[in-house]
């Protein structure tokens, strides 16, 4: 089943994939997969082996309001990293890099699972909104590489809170604060 | 000798490995090297196939003035990966994600050859400056991965120049801007 997932979550994307599919590529019953998976967002984290489910991270950090949510995601995404969820995330992210197929199923993951329940806290129109996101995944991504793949220093061993107070605002601005947009 | 010099480069950094010890290891004369390669900068680019020669790009860039660094560095950046370096690029990131020994030589490619270069034309004591540059390569290093490996859009297909309006002043804050120093 989660082999048949990860295929249909690449090939189609999270919103083109169904249960439906997913289950009759694996030759099962739908309410096999939603028994053992759950909902859809549950299938996808367990075929891409996310680090952490931000369905449970997110409200507390939504909960702080628009002003603090670029601090917010970063001490979130560190405190995932820096915790258990690095070996898995660490995989995620050197299959991404490796082949299109993981490439796309961590797009999905940011786009889907992360962003998008970031940016839909806040009132922009949805290609604003696009951009927005993406910029802040430029960042998220680079902080993520640098810090615990290319393990640049000082940015390796920097306590996570100074990470917060230097990284932050490049992440609120690019959520809520002036950004120049495209023609 | 291309050999002896990734294995020394990555082993003892850029400043630590010397033209004579990589000489000594490839079993030739150091006049070969330099005969070959000229500088150690020279001999460390051919050795990682860097996408381009931060020396030969940099200087356009410094002269625009600190106020213009952020931006300047954005532009570079993706004059070299929209252009002909993007296949070395590749490579090179593919590597240094894939192994320790990539991640290294890509770790001193920036810190030696680019970002040392822009920090010293600003006047931040070395700590600081260090700082400063990490922070830079992160958002860089998340440019050019969310844009060219992970192709989040509309990050992948976005102009050049809309992306330097947006990401150069995050690079623009980090070297020249307020950001906290720890403890």
């Amino acid at each position: 089943m989660l082999a048949a997932a990860r295929a249909a979550f690449a090939e189609r994307g999270f919103d083109g994939a169904t249960i439906r599919g997913i289950a009759t590529a694996a030759g099962v019953d739908p309410a096999l997969v939603h028994h053992y998976f759950g909902s859809k967002d549950q299938l996808f984290l367990a075929a891409i082996e996310a680090p952490a489910d931000p369905a449970e991270l997110l409200p507390e950090l939504l909960a702080g309001g628009p002003d603090r949510l670029g601090e917010g995601v970063v001490r979130t995404l560190l405190t995932v990293w820096d915790g258990p969820g690095q070996a898995a995330g660490l995989a995620l992210v050197r299959s991404a890099i490796g082949n299109e197929w993981g490439a796309r199923l961590l797009r999905e993951f940011l786009a889907t699972q992360v962003l998008r329940r970031v940016i839909r806290s806040l009132d922009h129109p949805p290609a604003e909104a696009e951009l927005r996101a993406a910029l802040a995944a430029s960042q998220l991504v680079g902080l993520v590489v640098g810090r615990y793949v290319l393990k640049i220093e000082p940015l390796a061993s920097a306590a996570p809170e100074w990470l917060v107070a230097a990284v932050g605002p490049t992440v609120q601005r690019y959520l809520t604060g002036e950004v120049a947009l495209p023609g």
